[in-house]
């Protein structure tokens, strides 16, 4: 599930994903290695998500040694786990649904 | 709303798209243009359709002067209808939602 503002994604897996990960670690770059990311794209990645949303999402002490720590606020929080209430009631409404579109799958592509 | 087969989309918005599109122009590359995809890139999304769906898809007759027709197989339009279900069913789902997340974003990035 992506949320569109426009032509950006303001909220999306990847984002969700970056954003659990700041929360755990309290470090962009040390988000951005768990995920396999370059620091570069998670930085553009907070910055995109804090244009998007009318309160900042992440807060973010931008250098010292080893670069400052980073947040996500109470605010981004919220919008974190209302998308993820969204993505878990859009995966339960389909859920037979996807029960059945399997069955029309093969096991692998051919 | 992306179907996936391992790593291989089976059916998303843009596989959706581009068959009701060879359902409506009996062509793949009338389909392509409507689209305003390249007949390469609408062929390969065909392919991998039918490589990801226990039976044929679409059938395409190759080559021809101006190539030949293709047509979207009753199995085809049964997984169309049943992906649109889908999509339609996780939207629902999440309607109001969506409508409470909106007040989160700006009406457009900072």
């Amino acid at each position: 599930m992506r949320v569109l503002l426009g032509a950006v994604i303001a909220m999306g897996p990847g984002k969700a994903d970056l954003l659990e990960a700041i929360e755990i670690s309290g470090s962009i770059s040390a988000a951005a290695k768990s995920l396999g990311m370059s620091y570069r794209r998670a930085w553009v990645l907070v910055d995109t998500i804090n244009r998007c949303f009318r309160e900042p999402v992440v807060t973010a002490a931008i250098g010292g040694s080893g670069g400052g720590g980073a947040e996500v606020t109470p605010y981004g929080r919220e919008i974190l786990q209302r998308y993820r209430a969204m993505e878990a009631r859009a995966v339960a409404a389909v859920a037979r649904d996807i029960e059945e579109f399997s069955a029309f799958l093969r096991s692998r592509p051919e």
